[in-house]
């Protein structure tokens, strides 16, 4: 039942440019692009840009979602020509230009294509259906309910084989998400749920990282991936290396090694995968990312950009493409910006180079690591207090900042999380069903 | 399908009280009874207490719902031979002293009924269908999602008809939430809704408030009443008293003065009544709230007590029983605390009086209405200091004080709100049927 009315759009004699997505990438093409020379239709399924290097901490009831989230109208308020459309996108039509969504089909004269990435399961059904994944704030919510409605649960279980799923958590993926859940769940399990359950013995909770290959944060320097692991280690987070989960069916998850671990609760932070959109050629698209050249332009076509995650820009320095994280896509969108109006005026386009800032990661309080270009590593308490820096910095708007700011303080004194609340639907035993709101994953 | 199996509660061999309902009046008893005296049963369908006079902010995306909730195991954190459980309260068996829920089932000594009050539809089974409660948490997540996403379908909409349904809001009932529903929406369409739709009309927003009586707030004082009015009416609201809600299909409502409003959005702040569990006696039923003498005790019965909104207690002073607010709930709590203390010892009861510590309601920025005992009435920016102060004062929880503080103080001097996020589901135009999850109201 595809829609086939326009999407009203006030009419006006510039090019229009479409971007699908306001992640990372998007809001900063938006924000950059010469207002007087183009119209720009913002198309996102959310109202709201997420910020998604915090999403783990609204997950473990650290932030509530209005922190790391921005209304989207908020963020691009007051532009010439700009329009948001909350729509969900189901595919492009090239040949014609226009791109098909749940609200009906709208023009282009340039398509930006911003959409991110999404969880990559691999291919196994079971664990999709089964398994936690954390990109969006859905997502975050739902497995915040499902961890507290499992502690809820836990006091009135009388068998103990289920007793220990409702208290186990399986992370699997030890890339930096992996790493900094488990550092979150082993300070909830040290200074929270003591506190709010006396009846339950906590040291029968186990948390269970694994990580398929022989260290964890295997991206980043040596020095972190060495510290890291003592880091989780210290939160008695069990740790597998060269371990991969085969199997889960929602109650039992079953190792590569072949141990089983009784658990409700795996998340699953092992991968992601380019979020391409129906409708281009087979040509563009190379292991699920759309192939794009140092301009960004989508292989194949003249007027269609891809950037941010959902891309991949084979460079003699990077061969595979850059890595899928926020300043890959934020310099990609402020570039787009220059070069669509270089298009314009038939001026020479700018290759894209990447500017890397380093990455870093935190597990629970005072403790974090951080890889600087030039090969400067650092980890523990200055580590930490970088890592904060940077991410209250990097979020857009002054009251997000704020808003974290003060949550950070307080947690921190206080040792308390602020909001495990179950707002989401309390399954009783045995029906943990997870809403379809938090498992849907498309543009 | 009813569970017969006990809820475990670790053995003890202290009384048993059981609390359903962790409300003002069920947080009060919990929080006083003797703990060495009594072992307490706490059962709440959620697992935190809400502050409700504040529930009408998080509906007009001005706070989010951490800042007026508390987990309730927090709240009663460290309490000796106390214990908390995450159920639903099917019916009481008071032949067995036994409570029925989701979870199963739990013997009683001393049974608090301190379910509260829910929405009262008065038989409209067409406006129970279509019209939003306001009541608990999810019902205010549920309506903000609801009037934002009207939003983004007006932007969309061609057809005249439909835009003034998406944009009109009618409000059903003249009392504290309805009036302060309406400074709240009042200010969205001056001060935010203009910035973040430049795209629509907002002059063509129509917000509605329909009261029965002949003056709103009619439960206070004249000056109330009036200046009430004038602050509405400031805000552009449409006021029609003496006037109901005859029915809503979900896009007209038709008035009971003939008239007829386009609209998708009806809020229902007409009526409240108990929240009654099946069980007990008929006759201790009375227009549907629980009967008690005046130390609480439910009519009929020796170890069942109700306290707070669902409990009616008549009083030659108060002929038609307390006002169904928070301060009686928490003086019936507290004083229940003595008296179940009394009983064990075989001492003297104390009956209940209630301390009546005046009413007030706030419109919009620097304007609300204060009545304070001994006729002391007073309106305005003082009003207005007053009622922050005193909802700073009241709301459990430095965190949550906090939280609140700053977030009024931040939309105070920037004319903003923070959470204007769609976190629930978007449905687009002619699809709005709203998540069961936000129509439920049982214990």
């Amino acid at each position: 039942m595809a829609l086939t009315n326009k999407i009203p759009i006030p009419p006006s004699d510039l090019p229009r440019v479409v971007i699908i997505g306001g992640g990372f990438g998007g809001i900063k093409l938006a924000q950059k692009i010469n207002a007087k020379q183009f119209e720009v239709v913002l198309v996102d399924r959310h109202n709201y840009h997420t910020f998604q290097p915090l999403l783990y901490q609204v997950a473990t009831a650290g932030l509530e979602p209005d922190s790391i989230a921005g209304p989207l109208r908020k963020q691009l308020e007051g532009r010439k020509h700009f329009f948001f459309r909350l729509a969900e996108v189901e595919f492009i039509d090239p040949s014609l230009n226009t791109i098909h969504t749940s609200i009906g089909v709208l023009d282009y004269d340039y398509l930006i294509i911003a959409t991110g990435s999404k969880t990559n399961y691999f291919g196994n059904k079971s664990i999709e259906m089964n398994a936690f994944p954390l990109k969006q704030i859905p997502q975050a919510l739902d497995l915040r309910s499902h961890i507290l409605q499992n502690f809820e649960n836990a006091v009135i279980e009388t068998n103990p084989n289920n007793l220990e799923r409702h208290m186990n958590i399986v992370i699997v993926g030890g890339g930096p998400t992996g790493v900094e859940v488990a550092g979150a769940l082993g300070e909830l399990k040290k200074n929270v749920l003591p506190k709010d359950y006396p009846e339950l013995d906590l040291s029968q909770m186990r948390i269970i990282l694994i990580e398929g290959q022989n260290e964890l944060l295997a991206a980043m320097s040596e020095k972190a991936s060495r510290k890291s692991l003592v880091y989780v280690k210290k939160f008695g987070v069990d740790v597998r290396l060269e371990c991969f989960v085969n199997d889960f069916d929602g109650e039992v998850a079953t190792l590569s090694n072949g141990e089983t671990i009784q658990t409700y609760t795996v998340i699953w932070a092992a991968g992601v995968m380019g979020n391409v959109i129906d409708g281009l050629k087979e040509e563009a698209i190379d292991h699920g990312r759309i192939q794009v050249d140092e301009f960004n332009k989508v292989l194949g076509y003249n007027n269609i950009f891809a950037i941010g995650d959902v891309a991949t820009m084979k460079t003699e320095e990077y061969p595979m493409g850059h890595v899928m994280m926020a300043p890959a896509a934020m310099q990609q969108g402020e570039l787009l910006a220059k070069n669509l109006r270089a298009i314009e005026n038939t001026e020479e386009l700018i290759p894209f180079k990447f500017f890397d800032k380093g990455s870093m990661a935190t597990v629970g309080r005072n403790r974090a690591v951080v890889d600087l270009p030039g090969n400067i590593n650092f980890a523990g308490l200055l580590a930490w207090l970088t890592w904060m820096f940077i991410h209250l910095v990097q979020i857009i708007g002054l009251r997000n900042r704020l808003v974290i700011f003060s949550n950070w303080v307080w947690n921190y004194f206080t040792y308390d999380r602020g909001t495990r609340l179950i707002i989401r639907r309390f399954t009783p035993n045995f029906k943990r069903k997870k809403e379809a709101v938090g498992k849907k994953e498309s543009v």
